[in-house]
């Protein structure tokens, strides 16, 4: 007999991604975030709250860890299955992922976990060998991972969660991990110069990034309790839009009047004062990070899309570990899409980041 | 403004794989049939009927030859969206497969589709360079391409359409494709010796391995018209049921208490007579397959899980083909499953499909 | 302190491919034919004894299963070195191969092996697990695995046995083996429709396809002794030459003056007449075959160098397999070279023996 | 007819690596160092002299870029066949490589090339599009590329120049390359503690490391004219002995009767004021690779053999870059080996250097 439980009154389950307190329901903020059971039974179905504007979110699943299944919600509060006619008596591992970012651009896009139906009896999840926080752009984001290399349009459907070099990284190491990523986003600016696009701005609190009165009421604009997840490795994977800013137009703060723009000399070249500026906030950032997570290996990776600034970067990340005398912190190149690995909307494809997945775990199977 | 159109009246769509002239609704009988269409706008969606008794339904579907979604199905009459926020003035290539195949075990297990909902303008969906049959058990059907290696449950979640070689060998070859499929079935009886799991006594109908009512009512016991899809390639992938018989217990039919068994010897070798008598049934089935497919070129493939029975085969393959003065039917062994390329239940998985397509592509595109 | 020794006074040495009873000095007839091994001490040399008039031979050695050099070679007597300095008390395995086929073109064409030179002792090398025989022409000959695509040169430069797909399936399957190979050559005929190079008429003696009275001197005309060295796999890979002298110009026995084509219709399709006649003399050399190696499994291997001719292959090795009721006969499609697996000489380069040796392996695993 | 040509009477003859004006005979000091010509005419020898003490030379060939032969060299001055029975009137492009680096252990070990044989005429070699310098230890030298994984043995024929990153990073970016290498040695000292072992001591002579008279007599410690080959790139892949030094006893110099260790703390950390003594070496050694090459783009790779050192070769290199304000110095890790890419003597093998190879030529292509 299938009977429903609400999430609260799960103890067992596990949830994945910055998020609040609430379980009632539980809501999910960023890309991968997301809850994971061991449960018996031959039935399971969740009970989903889908809010949005503009950009639907998408899941994806995996049972006992393959993936099986990925769609489009539709608003609404309602239940879908996820697996039928399963042998009663083992435990099946269910894992269900938030397949799309944290749409800064659409406030009210999220996923709210309510409930499970189901006819078995839930376990806990045991904890894996690390804990892994990757922070990034849209290459993080997973943009670009789904979709025909023709495709230009910036819809929920391209995103991935579960193809990404992340979600690989961490299966190779046997990793819990957490994403915390904006598409077009970087260190010091957006691709377009705005300085409200600025990471490191919106990293102590829960999901800050999202706009208006529904962020609010769902708490994303709370402090983080770092505290209550520690990660053994910290992955940055940000600088491919700061060094795009340069090619692009000033944007100008309505509220202030002024202009921000990333430049270039005469010549061409990237105005020194500028990438100093960048390494400026590089360092602050890589400060932020050690300080919020005192024992992480630090690792900031680059160049799957273009690596016109890697120069930059590295001598940022160095001058912070000599300056601060933070011996965990290393800068590691990632191997460039090519017209082969590309993906959709001439982002990195699935080649790309499993290309990058397999670099950047064998580089941290080797550190650790 | 979305609207609703019946699929009867839009003649621009591609319809795949055997089914009957009904199109209000279009009903799927077979694993990998579906319908293709090219459309404009900005949204669409596709109102479904689905019904199951046992074994539910599920579906995946690609945008522009990339695979965007899978998902198991309810039953019931309902709308599910299939893209939104694209582009409105490009033409978007969708294509929607039946991800399981005909169930035999469940006379009820079917998708039927009544109606897209959209706001763009439907385009004829161009021919392909080839047209192929492929004709096989569970290795065709796709069983085992999902879900972990650990999996024993035979359920919908783990087969798949859009894993196996014949996707794949159709994407490779740029051609359309239909199966003709069944798990546990082979030439000249099933797995366990059921002399009416033979797949070519179904052959000549639309789908009538379908039990019950239901399937007399939808038309699956039609006869199949063959004129209307002429294959380029049949490619059949049996034996490997015939082959395991040898080896299970005797199957008794209960309306005539007869017993049937495929023997081995005292020596463990297998009983030539019937070895005989299968490759009586497979000269049969190619002298059937020519019949009814004049032009074709067809390939007997076989080995992916066990190659016991090959020598058999291939000896059944040219004596047909010497006998009939038919030269163009050959022999193609295909690469054995290993640990590394096995899916769930002890089946092939991707990687297995994946070398198979390749092997078979290679030599389809050589032999052409 | 280094001594010389008479490879006749060496027991313990295993030698390779088929060559008469003499040991004062080994003739070396075919390619991969050569000696093999176990010594200790810090250094050896080899004493060779090279004719030749055209085409040199060149030969390639392993130490410890890795190869380690390849040299052409001049003619005379003379010493070569092949390792010092190593640690004198370990065993050393060194395999020394011929790297060129018997050069039917050239009478005087030959590498001996005359001594040893060397600090250790001799140990008897281990048989593997398994023996196999290697019949084929230019592509079991090596000819294409070394040299720049654009080589168009027909020399001995460009053949090899160690990067063959004869070498490696032996690798892979542990198997100790012999080649019987001749480029340009065939079942009933070679690629120019000469009908003195149908490699069954040369089966019976150790090497009678060199010509002329330093060939009869060596001993390669006397009968070969079947019951010496029984193979348990026969890998045949001819047919390729048979099906292109369909395009060749007649040739013309200049002792008799009869001329030999094999024809075309006016239509472009094969002369069934003369395709039959090919397979009579394939299911002669199976006959053959197998009344030379009764308990071998025997396969037919076709398809790196075109596939046109495949369908009367198959269909004659079943037939012969059918009329002899000898059921350890199969018949093999090995996977054709591409633009990428070419070598030179428009033959199958490297990676296209590769991927032969991966399916002929991976079959014969499977099958035995 | 064959006509004998002294080097030095060829003009069109490219000659590559480090080594003086001398070219009657020209000697090779270097691995990879050797010559290249294009040449007309059917056979081609070269005259070789040869001397060692302990270390015999080798050497290895390419035909149009093809490698064809290698071979183990005795003392003595004699001719070697390089081709012949070619095409008489095709330009042949023919490159020589010593296939040893060199032995600062031995020495007297030398190959010379006093002249060549031929039937043809000699014409320019083409310069390639980059040049590239490779400075490094064993791994750059080849060590392990060659042999089977068991073998122990410190000896020339374990070593390659033709397998090695080195010219598979050249090979794909169209470079000519020279290396400067020794096994064993580092930036500040060798992987035992000896101080003589810093490759930066030797680095602007032709080749000061070789010991002895000879090395007087044949110019190896005459200053190098830099001005004649300006590299585009200069990749130094050092460190790996230095790192291991901190385990090793103590050199003691004979002469002085000093002491030099590479500590660790008592808590099995490094001492950092030694960690700071290789950083400072690391430091001068760029600022000595600038002065010597002002416009090359400078690469320091490391981790192929382990990457414990890597934190702080990273900030030496990014501590140069910012101090000298030489934003041409780029830190770059290479994959690690692993059990399946190791060669002999627990060295990185071909498959490594391949990966290796890949990671470099992609990121120089991308960067340059």
């Amino acid at each position: 007999m299938l009977r429903e439980t609400k999430l609260k009154e799960i103890p067992e389950i596990k949830i994945h991604g910055r998020t609040t307190a609430c379980r009632d329901p539980l809501t999910l903020f960023w890309t991968a975030s997301g809850f994971e059971c061991n449960v018996t039974g031959s039935e399971l179905w969740v009970e989903l709250e889908v809010t949005f504007h503009l950009y639907e979110p998408w899941f994806s699943y995996t049972v006992n860890g393959d993936w099986v299944g990925r769609q489009m919600l539709q608003k609404g509060r309602y239940w879908i299955p996820l697996f039928r006619g399963m042998s009663p008596e083992t435990v099946k591992n269910v894992h269900f992922f938030k397949d799309l970012q944290a749409m800064s651009d659409d406030g009210e896009s999220y996923i709210h976990i309510h409930a499970l139906r189901h006819d078995g009896t839930f376990y806990p999840v045991a904890d894996k060998k690390l804990k892994m926080e990757f922070i990034g752009d849209s290459i993080t984001s997973g943009e670009g991972l789904f979709g025909a290399k023709s495709e230009q349009d910036w819809i929920p459907m391209f995103f991935s969660a579960v193809r990404s070099y992340a979600y690989q990284t961490a299966e190779r190491l046997d990793a819990e991990y957490r994403i915390f990523s904006q598409s077009g986003w970087g260190v010091h600016n957006t691709w377009d110069n705005n300085i409200n696009g600025a990471l490191p701005k919106y990293y102590k609190e829960i999901c800050s990034l999202m706009p208006g009165a529904e962020n609010e009421r769902l708490g994303g604009k709370q402090p983080h309790d770092f505290a209550s997840w520690q990660p053994d490795v910290v992955v940055v994977n940000l600088g491919t839009n700061d060094a795009a800013s340069f090619d692009q137009p000033a944007w100008t703060d309505t509220q202030t009047g002024e202009r921000y723009k990333m430049r270039r000399e005469a010549d061409g070249s990237y105005c020194m004062e500028d990438v100093k500026a960048f390494q400026q906030a590089a360092k602050a950032f890589l400060g932020l990070l050690r300080s919020c997570n005192p024992s992480a290996q630090i690792v900031w990776c680059f160049g799957m899309l273009g690596m016109d600034f890697q120069q930059y970067i590295q001598e940022a990340v160095s001058a912070y570990a000599q300056e601060a005398s933070d011996h965990k912190v290393l800068y590691l190149p990632l191997p460039p899409m090519t017209p082969e690995s590309a993906g959709s909307r001439e982002h990195p494809g699935f080649k790309c980041h499993q290309q990058a997945a397999e670099v950047l775990a064998g580089y941290l199977a080797e550190l650790l």
